[in-house]
């Protein structure tokens, strides 16, 4: 596809509410991030039907986005005839208010949005306290009736880091490798007092984010000790004692790049490593 | 009121989400945040009836609140039957999930949320660029489609700072003064790009915040000069060229009162300066 010369590949950067979609991915009868984007795409650039997208991250229902991208590739005498800068504002007008394009532009050569991304960054918030309730933010934050232990979670948090077989907090999928690098996962309070949680990995299996989350909770409001999550992990089997946290309270913040000269060559290693589909 | 024996101040810290409610003040046969939180204090303090709650901002249809402040007077027997630790909790359960009553304390002698207040912070915000939109706060956002030049809003705003008559920007109402003094207004962009007012006074007339910020985004995207406000307010009348920004990007941030010591003699002194009820 790449070396077709009469198609070119376009990334869109997002950003979506995920409250009322069913997911990213299309389901029939579903109204899903995917389905509502590739219609608006195929209308607004003037397409034959609605074009296929490919994410970086598979957001489950409920989840939001600030920072996903995506590529699709369209036919150049397509492209050709719209002003690019005016496709975002175009697609502004045609989508719902739930979910809006930042930006869309050509990709450079050996882009895809999922093969050559380095990491996902995702946050988690959770209000534990009513002092710092918020109802503008309760479509994103968990609401947690007790308090949670900061330095409780984050010890729990550091052992996890680095490159395992996350199974312990994985929807297996048959044929599927759960192993993936944990770069960074810790909590901090921001201004307001709510507790957020920054995790990064170069890919999350199914329900990873949020059964990693569930299980630091547990930690946080001492239910669990400090050292029970990383002993989840080293029995690499996945454990009916996790918690998988509500949706709403996740967000895809941003997903990263290599370089563009080093893009094709990042996708290739990834497709080695992962070459049946992870979800997210 | 303050020196009857039998009878308790309280002070109630809010937030709300102010989407569906028909603003602060109760209408009869309207939803309004004033409505739903005496209601339920009535319930959960095991009261006759509903309370009367007097506000320290009333805000408008479709503005928001983070840190308003009000109180009420309970009586003394009935503080005593609850734990007070708990009626935020148990207010909780009961309000909507669109407002929660972050802090509910006895109130410092001479303590009125209304008159004893220093100055009242709002912040209103604007996404001016699709690179900054995001789903998830677009109750709480004004999506402005044309970019607005933060220094130019910056140089209109300043020579508004001070106490002056602010008839130019408010709803006059029979026989309350429109002499406000305004203490802070400027402009930044956040981490996202996203364009956030800071807007300071000891009280605000009706409209005049949204006034003050509809008349900064004409500056903003050069419909007008820089001098154009000011020029307004030395006018000192209602102007009909003043749009009156939308209600959904304005919200309550913060109530700031005196020492415990000067509570009673700034309420006595708002009393002198503003003896009729001003709106917001």
């Amino acid at each position: 596809m790449d070396a077709d010369v009469d198609v070119l590949r376009l990334r869109l950067d997002l950003a979506y509410d995920g409250t009322d979609f069913s997911g990213w991915a299309s389901q029939p009868g579903r109204r899903t991030v995917q389905g509502v984007l590739e219609e608006a795409l195929g209308r607004v650039l003037r397409l034959p039907g609605p074009p296929h997208l490919t994410v970086a991250g598979r957001t489950d229902a409920g989840v939001h986005a600030e920072g996903q991208a995506a590529h699709l590739d369209v036919p150049r005498a397509a492209w050709a005839e719209v002003s690019p800068d005016r496709v975002p504002w175009s697609l502004a007008g045609v989508l719902p208010p739930d979910v809006r394009v930042r930006t869309l532009t050509e990709a450079p050569a050996g882009f895809d949005a999922r093969f050559s991304a380095l990491w996902r960054r995702y946050r988690y918030r959770v209000s534990d306290t009513l002092a710092a309730a918020d109802p503008l933010r309760r479509r994103d934050t968990l609401w947690h009736p007790r308090p949670l232990r900061l330095e409780r979670m984050n010890a729990a948090a550091g052992p996890l880091l680095g490159e395992h077989d996350f199974a312990a907090f994985c929807r297996r999928r048959e044929g599927a490798t759960t192993v993936r690098r944990l770069l960074r996962l810790d909590w901090s309070r921001d201004d307001s007092g709510v507790l957020v949680a920054t995790v990064v990995a170069d890919a999350f299996c199914h329900n990873m984010v949020r059964a990693l989350i569930g299980a630091l909770i547990a930690v946080g409001e001492e239910r669990r000790d400090p050292g029970w999550p990383r002993q989840l992990l080293s029995a690499a089997v996945r454990d009916g004692a996790v918690h998988v946290a509500p949706a709403h309270g996740l967000c895809l913040a941003e997903v990263r790049y290599p370089p563009p000269a080093q893009l094709a060559a990042r996708a290739a290693a990834t497709r080695r490593v992962r070459p049946t589909p992870p979800v997210t």
